[in-house]
C-alpha cells in the first residue's frame, strides 16, 4: 500500500495525490509554508491525513528555532504564530484544529515539566516533544483506522450477497489517512478475510478523488472498482446494485450532523430514497463538540477554475458565474450509523458522540 | 440566438455542439452518412433537434437517387435502407424513430398520389414532399417549443421570489431543439415578458451539456445563470434556493416514466426530497404509447473514455471499470407535472398522455 504520510528523518515526505492516478510521486516537506500549501492544494487530503500531517508541518516550523535557551516565550509566541498559520490552509475538517490544538497542548506540558528543573533544555525537550505526538498520532490514526474497519465490517456482515456492492463518495481511504483509510476500511480489512466486495466509486467532482484516487488505491490492492460519474449513483442503486454506501467524514457536529465532501448529501438522499443503508466513517478526533449542529460548520468555498477547468481544458463559456462549495452536510436524520474506532454510533446521535468522546 | 439547424438550400447547416463553448462553428452536411455520423457523435443533440435533423438526412439520403423514372420499388427499398440507417444513430431518445416514421408515411402518401397519375415524375415528387416535411417539421418544432414556454409560464406565475430560481440538468434549451428549447423555454418566453430568472444549470458530466451548452446559451440570452457540479444541485436545493426544476425528456414512456439526460433520476429525487417541483418539458414527439413503462426503454451505453478522458486528460487509472450510461428514467411518481405544446398534464398521466398522443 503506498504511504500517505511518512517521516523520513528529517522532513515529509508526501505522496503528491494531486498526480494521481498516472503518476506516483512524493515530495518532501521541510517547512510550515511547505506542509500549509501542500494542504491547501490537496497534495495531501482527507480529514485524518491533514490533522497528523499538519502536526509534522508544526514540528517543521519550530525544529529550527534559535533564541537564548531560557527564551520560553518567545519560542511559544513563535509555536503559536505556525499554528495558527497552519490552521488557515483549510476550514472544514476539524481534524486540523484538533491535530494542532494536541500540539498546543503537549508543547504546555512538555514546558512546565521541563522549564523549572532544567530552563536551559526547555525548548529542544519540547521541540523532541512535539515530533513523538505527531509520530505517535501518525500510529493512532493507522490504528483508529484499522479499527474502524473491524467496527465497520459486523455492520455488512449480515448482507448476503456476493460480492458485497458498496458505493462510496470521494475518498476515504488509506490515502485520506495513514493506512486502511475510514470508509474503505472495513473493506480492506473484510478483503484481508476473504471477504468478496465490488465498490462504484463516485467520481466526485470537481477533483475527482472518487476516479484518481479511491479507484486507484482499490485497484492497486486489488478490489474490483467501477467508476460512474456522480449524477449515476441514482441509477446504480435504482437498479438494487448498492448493498450499503459508506463514506468519511470531514466533520460532525455534535448533534450527528456530517460534513463531507460536496456531493454526500445527495448520495445520502439518494440511499434514504432507495432503501440503503448510509454509513459514515470517521475517528473520533473528526467530532467537534463544540459544532452544535451542521448549520455552524463553515464550508471552503475553492477557486471556480476546479469547475471551469478542472480536467485540462476550459468547459465553461468564459464570464458565467460558478458556485464551488467543497463540502456539504449531511443532516444526522440520513444517516443509519456512524462507525468510529470506539464502535458503532446509532441514534441518538446527541448521546451517543458525547459518549465517544469523553 | 443561435441557429441548431437550418437548411441552406442543397444541405444541412448544423452548429458543432462538441465544440461549445469556446468556438461556435458550423459544419454543413450533404449525406445520410455524416448525418448519421454528425448525430452519434452529438455534433447536434437534443431530442427534438435529433428528429428535425434525421428528416432532412433521409432527404439527402435520396435526393440523388437515380434509377429509371417508374421504379418506384427501387426507390422505396433505398428510402427505407437509409431510415433504418439513420434510426440507429441513437437509442434512447424516441423523436428520432417518430421523425424517421414521419417520412416513412408521407414518401408513400406522396407516392400513392403520384404514381397512377404522373409516374415519370413520381420519385421526384417523393423526394419534394420529404423536404417539405422536414422543413415543416422544423417549423413545427419552432412553434411546439414556444408553446411550451408559454405552458411551462403558467406553472412558474405563482413563485413570489424574484428573481425566480429554476434548476435544470443537461441541455433542454434552444441548441436541444430548432429554437426556444423545452425546459428553458418557459424561461425565454418569460424573460421576453420582462420576468427575471437565476438558473442552476448541472454541468452534467460525463460531457457537460449543462456548463458547455446550457450556461452558453442562457448567456449569451442574457439570462443569469450559475454552473454547479451534479453533486452540487443537492445543497442548492437544501439551501432553499431553487423554486422549480426544469428538465426535457428523450423519451416519455405510456405510464409517463421519463428517459432522460443521465443524472436526471439523481436530481428528482432530490427534488421530491426537499419539496421542490420537478417539471419535464417536451413536445408530444417525445411521448412513446408503444412503450408501456420505463423499463422497456433502451438505453444508451456510451464510449467509457468519455468518463476516463471526458475533458482533455485522463483522470482515472488504467483497467478501471467504468459505467457509462447515457440516460436514465425518473418513475413518474416523482414527476410533478408535464409540460408539452397541446398543454400541461398532470396525474394519472396514462389517460393524459394518451390524450395529447390521440
Amino acid at each position: 500500500m503506498l504511504q500517505t504520510i511518512a517521516w523520513t528523518g528529517h522532513c515529509v515526505r508526501l505522496l503528491d495525490q494531486t498526480r494521481l492516478p498516472l503518476e506516483t510521486v512524493h515530495v518532501d516537506i521541510a517547512d510550515e509554508k511547505q506542509m500549509w500549501d501542500a494542504i491547501r492544494r490537496l497534495v495531501v487530503r482527507g480529514a485524518p491525513a491533514i490533522g497528523v500531517a499538519a502536526m509534522f508541518g508544526a514540528y517543521l516550523g519550530v525544529k529550527d528555532f534559535r533564541r537564548p535557551d531560557s527564551d520560553l516565550y518567545a519560542f511559544y509566541d513563535h509555536l503559536n504564530k505556525v499554528i495558527d498559520y497552519l490552521a488557515t490552509a483549510r476550514p472544514t475538517a476539524v481534524n486540523l484544529f484538533w491535530a494542532l490544538d494536541r500540539i498546543r497542548r503537549v508543547a504546555r506540558e512538555a514546558g512546565r515539566d521541563t522549564a523549572a528543573a532544567r530552563p536551559q533544555d526547555a525548548i529542544e525537550v519540547i521541540k523532541q516533544r512535539i515530533l513523538s505526538e505527531a509520530r505517535l498520532a501518525l500510529e493512532e490514526d493507522r490504528a483508529a483506522c484499522r479499527s474502524i474497519g473491524e467496527h465497520g465490517l459486523s455492520l455488512l456482515a449480515g448482507i448476503a450477497r456476493t460480492p458485497i456492492e458498496i458505493l462510496t463518495h470521494c475518498n476515504a481511504g488509506g490515502l485520506a489517512t495513514v493506512q486502511y483509510g475510514t470508509a474503505l476500511s472495513p473493506i480492506y480489512v473484510g478483503f484481508e478475510r476473504g471477504m468478496k466486495f465490488h465498490v462504484w466509486a463516485d467520481e466526485t467532482r470537481p477533483l475527482l478523488q472518487g476516479s484518481r484516487i479511491t479507484a486507484f488505491e482499490l485497484h492497486a490492492n486489488g478490489i474490483p472498482v467501477t467508476v460512474i460519474c456522480d449524477n449515476m449513483a441514482a441509477t446504480v442503486m435504482a437498479q438494487g446494485k448498492v448493498d450499503a454506501v459508506i463514506v468519511g467524514a470531514d466533520r460532525i457536529a455534535a448533534n450527528g450532523d456530517v460534513a463531507n465532501k460536496i456531493g454526500t448529501l445527495g448520495v445520502a438522499v439518494l440511499a434514504r430514497h432507495f432503501g440503503v443503508p448510509f454509513y459514515v466513517a470517521a475517528p473520533t478526533s473528526t467530532i467537534d463538540p463544540a459544532t452544535p449542529d451542521g448549520s455552524h460548520i463553515p464550508i471552503e468555498q475553492r477557486d471556480t477554475a476546479e469547475v471551469s477547468n478542472g480536467m485540462g481544458r476550459q468547459t465553461c463559456p468564459p464570464d458565467v458565474a460558478i458556485y464551488n462549495p467543497a463540502f456539504d452536510v449531511t443532516p444526522a436524520e440520513l444517516v443509519t450509523a456512524i462507525i468510529t474506532e470506539k464502535g458503532v454510533l446509532v441514534r441518538p446521535y446527541g448521546p451517543a458522540l458525547a459518549g465517544v468522546k469523553a
